[in-house]
């Protein structure tokens, strides 16, 4: 008996801290892409003359992959995968136009 | 009656192209974070000189979000979650490292 009130305590307690973590975890989602801001920073205004460090096949594929999770999100209706990966898109894209203009075609 | 059989028809094609495109999207979830290995040939590799370009901010970031969707994705027990971002976790953090390495301590 006390065993079982132990354990049903334990699971809404999980639970309970599952709920805020998903929270946490759609803030993240739609947060998170905005970390690219400063390569992009770097890229077009501060260190263009280092362009050519940045791999192109990276930051296209990244694009391409956030295309992807973008359409899979509307697809399945999840908020903060396509707002997350609609961002990222745009960003990744920049990415691919920043180095094309600053260092051309490279790998 | 008919309307209703070409509902089910469609509704059913819709949900056999969903699990193909969920299929698809569990192999990209695993294999898209390769993408980041040609960044880590240039920085380590070809383009060494090139590392101040890198921003030390948006990859201690990707590297932190991906350890964060690892963590989600075994709370959620979801194999393309913690897989991909396993793998994700380790090729952020050798960036960081790499541009450390190369570069010091840069925006």
């Amino acid at each position: 008996m006390l065993h079982s009130i132990g354990q049903k305590f334990i699971k809404s307690d999980l639970g309970r801290v599952m709920k805020h973590f998903e929270g946490f975890m759609v803030f993240v989602g739609v947060v998170g892409p905005f970390a690219t801001l400063p390569q992009l920073a770097k890229l077009y205004f501060t260190h263009s003359q280092h362009a050519p460090g940045q791999s192109l096949v990276t930051w296209s594929l990244y694009a391409a992959l956030s295309v992807l999770w973008f359409v899979y999100g509307l697809m399945v209706n999840k908020l903060p995968i396509y707002v997350g990966n609609g961002i990222s898109m745009v960003l990744n894209a920049l990415m691919v136009v920043g180095i094309l203009l600053h260092a051309g075609v490279t790998f």
